[in-house]
């Protein structure tokens, strides 16, 4: 982890924010691409073609069941259209499309006036293992060789064709879902998406040791500039 | 508004989302960007070089206080670095950089289980006038030549070079913003803003007559397959 490029990562108190109250969850932004790469210093380390972006920040309170939810939510959300030319009825596994996903720690962004503010990401120490096992679980749901990655901590270029553009958000639940509150449909979705899913839970004890966040001093996910000062 | 390119659109009757349960505000997806453009039937329509791309997603329930709010903070939004090199110091204002705005109602998606539904977003009929106010007042409130567009409603190719990456949600506030919640550092940072900024409030009017909601039936920025098949 010696690539930090957003400068000094300090982790110095507590912080809230007035403006923006919400909680803190997995963060994925999907879009469609035609095509998408990443390039690190002038290199290009990964392309796809047609398939998705996805760009990931992870939340310090984020777990095993969050990353399960994410990883099942980006490879089923239908965003593409199937053979007939109908809208929404696919997904990139459907269609056997291509996932370029790259982590992405300022979605963790809490907004102090004007000032994005990341003590709400993962650390990155736990969050580059955990990332990695996300891959790897998205890997064993889906084809490995379709799911392509960037440089975690690198500054990176990410060249995204957005295609339409087809741009959504999602979020893990915050909470674990109270099964009484699933409809029967939802219930019929889970079950219908975990007999699809191969999808390995081998992360999952990686995960929970990790989660004692040893060396908060060591480079961080988090690697803005996440000190004190508000306005200057 | 003959540009619908994701099939029929219908509005037919309520809808509820277990898994997902956000409110409804307007939602703005921001990538720092190297340079962006946008293409439309392979001819390129817009193009800007270091900035940020925003990606703006109107819900139904959006109001003028919702499109100040957002223009205020994407303007000011600190996402570049100053000449010293201090990250997260300067907005796309303080820099002088460009935007390229861009209409995007799928981020008002709310899945019934794997399915997009677009519901939440403002038909196109309004949508159209009041994102035109939007960018009317971004362009009052900091410098028309650098600010650029899409073609609302069209099929687009929206090339990101996202540079870091660096990816941030806006959302505009769901209630009015309680003064007493306020810090008087938060005040200070809005009063700020409101001496910086120009901001017109012309398009207030033409708003508030469009909420109306004449003809539910023509074309829709929420331009999607919204059926109610859910499982197919």
């Amino acid at each position: 982890m010696s690539t930090n490029y957003h400068g000094q990562q300090e982790f110095t108190g507590s912080f809230g924010s007035v403006l923006s109250s919400r909680s803190t969850t997995m963060r994925a932004i999907i879009q469609r691409v035609t095509k998408a790469s990443v390039t690190v210093g002038g290199e290009q380390v990964s392309s796809i073609g047609r398939g998705i972006c996805v760009l990931l920040g992870i939340s310090a309170d984020d777990t095993q069941k969050d990353a399960e939810y994410m990883v099942r939510k980006i490879l089923n959300l239908r965003l593409f259209e199937d053979e007939s030319g109908r809208a929404w009825a696919k997904s990139v596994m459907d269609r056997e499309l291509e996932v370029l996903c790259v982590s992405q720690f300022t979605l963790q962004c809490i907004l102090k006036g004007n000032k994005p503010d990341f003590h709400a990401a993962m650390p990155a120490e736990l969050a580059q293992p955990f990332y990695n096992s996300i891959l790897e679980s998205m890997r064993s749901a889906y084809r490995p060789e379709l799911i392509t990655d960037g440089k975690f901590g690198a500054y990176m270029q990410v060249n995204i064709q957005n295609d339409g553009p087809v741009t959504v958000e999602l979020t893990s639940p915050a909470a674990p879902t109270d099964p009484k509150q699933l409809s029967k449909l939802e219930k019929q979705q889970l079950r219908k998406e975990k007999t699809r899913s191969k999808g390995s839970s081998e992360s999952g004890r990686e995960k929970s040791s990790l989660r004692s966040r040893q060396d908060p001093g060591a480079s961080s996910g988090a690697e803005g500039d996440v000190s004190s000062d508000r306005e200057s």
